[in-house]
């Protein structure tokens, strides 16, 4: 039943082959992988047409979201994130059973069909198993929205069925807030040699770690991995203890020859019920929630406004004006305010 | 005449001792440093009353502007970024006669009274001098605009005849591309130790400089610097040139010792001549002008959106209906978008 989706259909497309949400939701539900890949095309489309299927799609899924837990990973270009995730995801299907969905925020993304193929066999192995399913960041839009699609985006995987997330962050700074934004538990992988490294690290994103490993911990690179993990201890003695009094554990691991891999899921697990213990885990998930209405409604704003027919002629007006330099930006903005 | 301007006024006693515009304006011209601070607290302010007040006199100061060389500075936490404006500060008002205004880009900035005092203090000479103007950066507000009111303040600083303006780039990520997309010029500032150094710098952040520094070199450290321009400047082999074919020079400086700061300021005139020459630097200014636009375009829309009192009704309405789990963020907003 599930091959009548065309996996590689742009959303014009598949609007055209008129599926209903009933069905697409029938199928996600029914884990069928080329319909979440569907689904998740709609909910990226910057078509006017698709958002409010899109919106009223998610709504149907929701009830069926949540059951998962959502691990943000994050680390310095040159950690080895790739190699991290192929051999995390390949040790949580094989070992344990469970079923691994990777996405990424790139909020500079400009994607092409490339870099699709390119995420994919950054992670070859992963990429053939049937329990792991690979996303790449959806592509920057002129008004942002990365952020709020790869948020669908994990609702989506998991009606399908995954019940771990894992969310990687890629590009500049501001990734590493939005990813924590998004998910349950927050993992910084660091480099061996931790003196130097840690002033490369931004104070924020540290602060932000739930769990640290220092990955490459193997051959020569052991010692050092060993004495940049006691530095990291130390230095988190000057961070503020976390609010649920969780005590950021400091792990080595080498996802090159697979060690200590099983470690940090137990530390991610131990992680979880503190969270869940104690009430945080549901706190977190609400807030992020509520974030999410925040970021949405700007979106919107800003975006059906520039889609007033009447504003983008007087906004076409205005940019001349300042082309032309008749106008400064802040004269023209008043301007355009006044005509709304 | 100037001493009537309390330099401590609120924004709202300010509107109560009634300065007109042309007086500010006048005061400004003439180079009035208190007069600047008042102008700069009204453009921060987030009050609607002060809002076109403070447009109206951006546009009639804007004739007045330009007159500089807008410098960005970045590094990472622990390159000693302040002492190294201290000294270049310095360099610049005793050697050179310049008139240097410091500015700051913080998107996390929640500002108080003290940190006015920190920035002061973490510049002690600089601060004392008639020739120096040190602004913190504006505090966050809830719907950004960190970034817009700097580039205003550059513009007042301008019109109040500094000619140099240091823009320092804080906090997270972000603050990068901001700053860089209201300077004419990109010093970063890199720590001796080159090899681990670079993988802490984003390739997006390594891209944007002009003029790469290794600060802190000197006593011990000197080795080490040398070794880590060699490296950087090897790296950067890798990335594409710039579009003007300037080819971004890798010094060594002690902010210190103060040495190695006057080459420094050679590199950043010799770059100014060069894409004034080819006319980039003024194609960047007109750039930079158009983006402003779009930036604060972006944010009166979502103000003067938020502002409308059935709006924030219905807003605060659909809040309610998302905390009791009633509604979901999309189905919310869609719901808001509506009503507009």
């Amino acid at each position: 039943m599930g091959s009548f989706l065309n996996p590689n259909l742009q959303p014009e497309q598949f609007r055209k082959q008129e599926i209903s949400l009933d069905e697409l939701e029938r199928q996600i539900l029914s884990r069928n992988i080329t319909a979440l890949s569907q689904a998740i095309t709609l909910i990226e489309s910057a078509r006017k047409e698709d958002r409010e299927k899109a919106a009223t799609f998610v709504s149907r899924i929701l009830p069926h979201t949540g059951n998962s837990i959502r691990i943000g990973i994050s680390g310095i270009p040159g950690v080895g994130k790739s190699t991290f995730i192929e051999a995390f995801g390949m040790f949580l299907i094989e070992k344990l059973g469970r079923k691994v969905a990777i996405l990424a925020v790139d909020p500079s993304s400009q994607r092409t069909g490339g870099s699709i193929l390119g995420d994919k066999t950054r992670m070859e192995r992963l990429a053939q198993l049937d329990e792991a399913y690979i996303r790449p960041s959806p592509s920057a839009g002129s008004l942002g929205g990365v952020a709020n699609k790869t948020r669908q985006s994990i609702l989506l995987c998991e009606a399908a069925g995954f019940d771990t997330i894992l969310v990687e962050t890629v590009g500049v700074g501001q990734s590493e807030t939005a990813v924590k934004s998004m998910t349950d538990a927050f993992l910084l992988l660091l480099l061996p040699g931790a003196g130097d490294e840690l002033q490369g690290i931004k104070r924020g994103i540290m602060e932000m770690a739930d769990i640290i490993a220092i990955n490459k911990a193997d051959g020569d690179n052991l010692r050092a991995a060993k004495t940049a993990a006691g530095e990291v201890k130390r230095a988190l003695h000057l961070y503020p203890t976390q609010e649920s009094g969780w005590h950021v554990p400091v792990e080595t691991c080498s996802a090159l020859s697979q060690i200590g891999i099983d470690t940090l899921w137990e530390r991610l697990s131990s992680f979880e019920n503190h969270m869940k213990i104690k009430g945080y885990f549901e706190n977190n998930r609400s807030l992020q929630f509520r974030l999410w209405f925040e970021e949405e409604l700007r979106e919107g704003i800003l975006r059906s406004t520039m889609e007033r027919a009447d504003f983008q002629k007087e906004y076409q007006n205005e940019k001349q004006l300042i082309a032309a330099q008749q106008k400064n930006p802040v004269e023209a903005v008043l301007a355009l305010l006044k005509s709304l």
